[in-house]
């Protein structure tokens, strides 16, 4: 039942940080394999204990969004996969601009995750006269970064995939912003700066990487149960 | 002193979980960031605020690896970044070997992300006689993989990175640990195995994608103070 007029609550001592929507994101894939698994119901503590988490974590992170348990129950899969999909935004199709069609770029335009993922790639831009035209081995033409604009005030980026040389990177976004674009992932190994309201991910391989260099660091030590969805 | 009888201690509650290395990578970022702004000193609290983190978890992280701070002081800033490089084993050099030389491959080979964090590209193989012999714009030679083995058996190799399609993503990654590499970095959008003893990490573009979508979907109510390091 929509309520019109919403009471004005204590603001919660929890805080949406940039650690949450990676969080659930996470826990919408153990639900997905919870749900493939033929698991009808589940709760904080036994995702906690199938998948390596913190069943407060999860308790909090789902009741800020509402989504709260039923009582003998726990939550129902099916159920909670949707509302987090909701709070995610995934239930409506994501329109992707991958700009810059180098190698890293035009591997990004045939990348099989983000179609898996229901993303769609809209367009790949380049300023090299010499690429545009042409197509990425999967087949994505390669249009003059001339048309941004008007693809973006088309309503059809939500998100740029940044892919450009680290040196060009903040000039290339600065006139992305300037397009109404609100959302970006960065692949250049330059910190970009944008101004408030726009959001930025940075992909960082280096982390990963040393998390990697850690465990061989420390060897049998540190070898925690793996987690198999992350 | 080294001890040569270690006495058997209880089971601390802290333990080591798949995101303990990412974090201590972020506090690593964090004290390269305070030292390049000259700030000798600090505390689990400063760095709590300055970069939106947690600062007990800092404490039990920190705590776990024997970083104990100094009582008045806090943590000296360069002995704690020394000491966090120690324990992410990145105060020696770590060589690297691309598996897949196609767009994906060839970009990474280049990517001055990896150079910038002090990793070393040390091959990169490809079984295709079309790409062997061919370079990468940035002038790394792409080898046949049938020489991966004797690399790898030199010691030369502490990280693979797979960047092979995903349908052969799995036969790569086995012949990869049958030469005893045991870190792998995996950037093809399939899930594969490894037996015990090997770690994995699964580069995510999606996690990050969906925490965008995430910030579009829920507007300003989530736009958390931006964290400057992540």
């Amino acid at each position: 039942m929509p309520a019109r007029k919403k009471k004005k609550q204590r603001a919660p001592a929890y805080a949406v940080s940039e650690f949450t929507p990676a969080r659930l994101s996470i826990y919408l894939r153990c639900l997905k394999d919870l749900e493939k698994s033929g698991v009808k119901t589940t709760s904080s503590r036994d995702l906690a204990e199938r998948y390596h988490l913190n069943a407060a974590q999860i308790r909090k992170d789902l009741a800020y969004f509402g989504a709260f348990g039923v009582r003998g129950v726990g939550y129902y899969t099916s159920d909670l996969k949707a509302h987090l999909r909701g709070i995610l935004g995934l239930d409506r199709p994501l329109g992707i601009a991958i700009v810059g069609a180098g190698n890293l770029g035009r591997a990004l335009a045939d990348y099989q995750g983000f179609h898996q993922a229901g993303f769609q790639i809209v367009a790949l831009f380049d300023n090299d006269p010499d690429r545009v035209g042409r197509q990425s081995r999967g087949g994505v033409v390669i249009r003059h970064s001339d048309e941004l604009p008007d693809v973006a005030r088309a309503g059809d980026i939500d998100v740029a995939v940044i892919a450009v040389p680290a040196p060009v990177a903040q000039a290339v976004v600065d006139s992305i912003v300037a397009t109404g674009v609100k959302a970006i992932l960065n692949f250049s190994p330059s910190a970009i700066k944008v101004p408030a309201g726009v959001k930025v991910k940075n992909v960082e391989f280096t982390i990963s990487l040393e998390s990697l260099s850690f465990f061989l660091a420390q060897g049998s030590k540190a070898n925690a149960a793996p987690n198999k969805i992350l």
